[in-house]
């Protein structure tokens, strides 16, 4: 991708009125309208009419293509062109999700290259860097040459958003967060995939949730989205695989930063819950596939939870980060908040439902999560799933732990959970963790 | 019309989705939006947002008639509740066009009362005001106590928009210009209307002009105009009635402010043009009949061309606002610029076209309009055609006259007149004057 300058004879209301007419954009004219609004020549307003034109109009596999391209290219493109076989994970958001913390070193492990910008946990949804800052030393920061070079050592590193990746995503969502132009397909596949673009790596896997507490309400809207998606990369030259998970309740039994590092040092001994375990195999696969490995890929991958390969991985990993691996080898000493409160079941019957959205607001209200950037947080609050959705229950039964700090949040966190859980007479229909696959 | 505060509670992203969705606005919606836009509660990007979703979604006549109320709201509202049989008229803008001078006191000379607000030419299109100050002494501003006290003694005054009238709408307006939101019927309707409802008369004639020249291409186009604008006007108790005007040609055969001036008098004697004539005795008819005098309407309307009533108006309406009177009486004494120049023709045939636009543009570069507000302009400049579309012409034979101070602009005008005139072997399909009513 080489940086396009923006046409000297740049119209922007003649660009509007293209969409409006439902006419197809040039990829010249996309980088000029992204060029020019991330410099601050094109104004606010006249992007906000062009994305409402575009809610309208929709775009092209090609326009998305070029438009996505546009937004990476507004800023710092990572080159790991020097790193083989490298693999970019992606999720569009859930709770309780550490799966990139079991997956990044299962693929390490199977000799890929994760070399990864995450994030931090923003309102309900946990993010990878604050989980991992549960483990006393660890470091979000490297510099470039110590992140590459602990890449190609160890085969992962980690590293919080730094970088200046795709500074006209951050720019277009804050204005569509306030123009009522969130829910658009081509929208919604550039703004994820042009970080991804920007992050260099070759291969790339998404994890696209779909359900009552994702983004994305049904599988049809979610088979679009990951479609578009992988459209993308292929117009991008990148290995694109998707696959669409469930997630109406949260992934494993543990949410909370340290609650959820303890589930995935479990998961790497081949001890975690059955559909964390389940999707870090299909992710796994996915990824060797787009890589070019689909070889027996799915029991390479299992082996890896089972040989002590993916924790190494980790452990060698967390090191090199500055982390005391002492915690990896006795999770039980990571932080977590001593006070305990549970929630009952009102009734007996089978547990139909325990809603993520709410067991993540809990843990924001418990303390373990931020409002606005920047808020510090406690690492050692979380809930924990006693049981799961489709086990029989008796009245009176424990169904969540919450483990609070000083009852900081606890009142409100116990009201949440209780609106979260549904109870009924017979077992939910059983909803399969894996949705579709698309690449 | 009362003023309406904003809820306490506006969401204005929840307001664009909701039209993004294709649902309607209430009344209170549109009054929050509109209220808190002009006062600087609203930024610019959402408004965009919105009003590129109003072009897509468009809006029901409910609907535009409470977005025009809002939109009228949002400034000064003009009583002129003491007043008999108030009458507005408003064009949809065109060239060489000097109806209001003849037409307004035509409608006073029948018993109507003619308290308008008038603007200046902009670009192409000229200003009734700027015509009228080709009038030595007359003053385009009065007091609001001289404004009312002259429209009850004479029945016609004619003002500067020194009031704040419909301030959304100039916001809106100026948004709607660099967003690609122009053509977008509820809200060419709204613009217009606005205005007009502030402007208080009980009756308002709309002549909405169809044509290359004019910003509305089609009859159908037209029609749709007229009709969303009368329904507005129904929405807001007010009597409303169109004509839709072919807008090929000038109308008459001068384009100029004295030019104008001394032609609108020639009508006002029973000499004027035969288009021009027949126009205003259109508009005077749907007056009539808006206000409740359809009785006769056509003859009484021939008359006070024919009697002198409506001369004698006119020439009362210039003295009241400081106007020498000796210019009404002898036109001629109107300072026209000196110097002359002429289009031929290039070929012999039949004259099949004089484009309106062409006309006015030589007119602006002459002097004798504006390109920004403010501008001095000369009055004395202008463009005559000497041969009307369908009549024979032979080579070399003058089709029209320019009129120009010292050769300013007069090579562009004359570039600018060539290239609007087309002559062909036969006459040109006549095109009626009146395309429709509306009403």
């Amino acid at each position: 991708m080489s940086s396009t300058q923006p046409a000297a004879d740049l119209n922007v209301p003649d660009l509007i009125q293209k969409k409006r007419n439902g006419e197809t954009h040039s990829a010249a004219e996309l980088s000029a309208l992204i060029g020019g609004y991330t410099r601050g020549k094109v104004p606010d307003y006249q992007v906000a009419a062009w994305l409402m034109a575009v809610c309208w109009r929709g775009m092209t596999p090609q326009e998305t293509g070029d438009l996505t391209i546009s937004m990476a290219e507004s800023g710092d493109l990572l080159d790991l062109s020097s790193l083989p076989h490298t693999v970019d994970k992606h999720s569009t958001g859930g709770v309780g999700d550490k799966t990139s913390l079991v997956l990044t070193p299962m693929l390490a492990a199977l000799g890929l290259t994760v070399a990864k910008m995450s994030g931090r946990g923003l309102a309900h949804t946990g993010g990878t860097i604050d989980k991992l800052e549960s483990i006393p030393g660890w470091n979000a920061e490297l510099s470039d040459e110590a992140f590459l070079e602990q890449a190609r050592e160890v085969g992962l590193a980690l590293v919080g958003q730094s970088r200046n990746l795709a500074p006209a995503d951050g720019l277009l969502y804050a204005l569509r967060d306030v123009t009522a132009t969130v829910e658009c397909l081509p929208l919604i596949a550039s703004s994820i995939m042009s970080k991804k673009l920007a992050s260099g790596a070759r291969s790339i896997v998404l994890d696209v949730k779909v359900g009552a507490g994702a983004f994305m309400k049904t599988v049809a809207d979610g088979e679009q989205l990951a479609r578009a998606m992988a459209l993308i990369g292929q117009h991008a030259g990148r290995n694109v695989r998707a696959v669409l998970t469930d997630m109406q309740a949260p992934l494993g039994r543990l949410a909370g930063n340290s609650l959820e590092v303890q589930e995935a040092i479990a998961t790497l001994r081949g001890q975690g819950p059955e559909d964390l375990h389940r999707l870090c195999i299909e992710l796994a696969v996915e990824a060797l596939t787009a890589a070019g490995f689909s070889d027996n890929a799915r029991a390479r991958a299992e082996s890896t939870l089972h040989d002590g390969s993916a924790l190494a991985k980790f452990r060698a990993f967390v090191a090199a980060q500055g982390g005391d691996p002492a915690y990896i080898d006795d999770p039980g000493l990571l932080d977590v908040a001593p006070g305990r409160a549970e929630v009952l079941a009102e009734t007996g019957g089978f547990l139909n439902s325990v809603d993520a959205l709410s067991v993540g607001r809990a843990v924001l209200v418990l303390g373990g999560g931020r409002e606005r950037k920047g808020e510090a947080i406690d690492h050692g609050v979380g809930v924990e799933l006693l049981v799961k959705p489709s086990e029989a229950v008796v009245a009176g039964q424990p169904l969540l732990r919450v483990y609070h700090r000083q009852e900081r949040g606890l009142e409100r966190a116990l009201d949440l959970l209780r609106s979260g859980v549904g109870i009924g007479a017979t077992p939910p229909d059983a909803a399969p963790l894996i949705l579709g696959r698309i690449g």
